[in-house]
């Protein structure tokens, strides 16, 4: 699909401010085709070993492609970006970064996975002994620049977007973010070829994916937070033979989730020749954490679904 | 379908505790058709008005059918539970009670829907001004008896399960909950007949079901939570015209969980005819809640899914 669009953005930056500089400023209407780095900011290559991980320069780590300046947009207003594309690059990697993660206080030692796969069909991706990861590119980090003055760490994502790491973000989905500052400030990175709702190791599979957006304004929509709209069904690929699903069962949302993973990790070693870190990276990249119940009090209940088509 | 149970199971009692006495006790590899009350135990009926609901007596909730003894059950091992089918009744409610649920604060005011479907076909149920909300029935509670002395009320959920009000312990599912006592004491009710992920107003679509089980032994699997396996996709009656999603971040999952459904409150409201307490209600039904990430310290997204296809 030779697609044309307003304009082309490598340019990248490491932290929200909005006494960033656009890039370009576009008319509502107008569409881009970004060219992000990868989120180790092109550190980590399809050749890295674990050595390179163990020498990350945080400080360069999720770049994002922007800012973009979009005309008559004002505080109050929301940008609603249409993802129209995103052009895979064939290879990823996946990473326990030590003091990173959901089970960070488990999994103390660095661990590197690199992903190869096929740009162009995006079958699954190989893992391990059997293991086929059924792919969908979506960006973790989108979004736009904070009222707040100073410059912000890209890591936690806030009202405005950012590091939100919805892996329902692809293609067609329509974003629509809360805008604090003139212009918006629009950026993109950190793309991922899939991930499984919570990214618990800390990582999915990045990979260096160029996206295409078209941006409109919506006046006086007065967001608290993003929402979103998908174009149909968003696990598809993922679900044709079931789920097993472990679960954590307590007073605590966020321990709740962590006993699932442990459950999930617990399982899959059990069952397959794999590592816990390699089972826990595994989870991260396809297995969805979900709230079961929330109002049953004083217990919630969190569940981590794994899709059975990656073994079967 | 007329499969022969080795029993039938209608008595029912009111909490958890390992010295209520088993009404039947069977082999591994038998199974029983349950018949419980509902949730309110029988006191909300499908011609209930708001009245009945305030006058509900909470000693007489959440009663489930049982306790089953399984023959060579132990500490340690676990309870295999195969959900063969659900005999649904064709009408159920929801409320907004009081001082219960996630929006507790904000839903002070009782409110009450009583539903109306085709046992026979399942076709969606009507909500509203044009809203149709496809069915699955399932279990909400479902589990086995604590060792820990004592009556305990079945409203929380435990590691050996209970009130877990998950959607997707449906028919097909299998099931292995962890045992604390000789025998495992089994109970189930609460049948639904549907829900979304996490039940946020604090009800289902709250049904009469029959429910048929078969029960196995797991020798020694020493399970720290219930985990379950599904024979195939859990969302397809709800997916296929994708989802508008709405998203709460922050650092605390509990209230980005919150912020979710009040977004998507606001969105349906707005959008549809329909009060906050209906739109609250028609979410506790159908959306689910989902932790998209939690791991881009310090902030978490939690984001709640409502399926196009109830209004589409």
């Amino acid at each position: 699909m030779t697609h044309k669009h307003n304009h082309t953005i490598h340019q990248c930056h490491f932290g929200w401010s909005n006494a960033n500089q656009p890039v370009v400023k576009i008319a509502p209407g107008e569409s881009i085709e970004f060219d992000p780095l990868d989120s180790s900011g092109g550190q980590i290559t399809p050749q890295s070993t674990l050595a390179n991980l163990s020498q990350l320069d945080f400080g360069k780590v999720n770049p994002v492609a922007g800012p973009v300046y979009i005309d008559g947009a004002e505080p109050g207003d929301a940008i609603k970006v249409t993802l129209l594309s995103f052009t895979p690059s064939g290879w990823g990697w996946t990473a326990n970064i030590p003091g990173f993660g959901l089970l960070a206080d488990q999994f103390k030692d660095p661990a590197l996975h690199i992903w190869k796969y096929d740009p162009s069909t995006l079958a699954p991706a190989m893992y391990g002994p059997g293991g086929r990861v059924p792919l969908k590119p979506f960006c973790g980090t989108i979004g736009l620049a904070p009222a707040e003055p100073g410059t912000h760490s890209i890591v936690p994502p806030r009202r405005m977007g950012g590091n939100m790491d919805i892996r329902d973000l692809s293609a067609g989905t329509e974003l629509y973010l809360p805008v604090e500052v003139k212009g918006g400030l629009f950026s993109v990175g950190d793309t991922h070829a899939t991930q499984g709702d919570g990214e618990v190791c800390g990582t999915a599979i990045e990979s260096p994916c160029k996206v295409a957006a078209k941006f409109e304004l919506i006046k006086g929509a007065h967001l608290a937070f993003p929402r979103f709209t998908t174009p149909g069904p968003v696990s598809r690929h993922l679900d044709s033979k079931g789920y097993e699903v472990t679960t954590g069962i307590g007073p605590d949302l966020f321990e709740g989730a962590r006993q699932a993973v442990m459950g999930m990790v617990d399982l899959l070693t059990k069952r397959h020749k794999m590592s816990a870190v390699e089972a826990y990276m595994l989870c991260s990249v396809c297995a969805d954490l979900r709230i079961s119940e929330i109002v049953d009090m004083p217990n919630w209940v969190v569940s981590l679904y794994f899709p059975r088509v990656v073994f079967e």
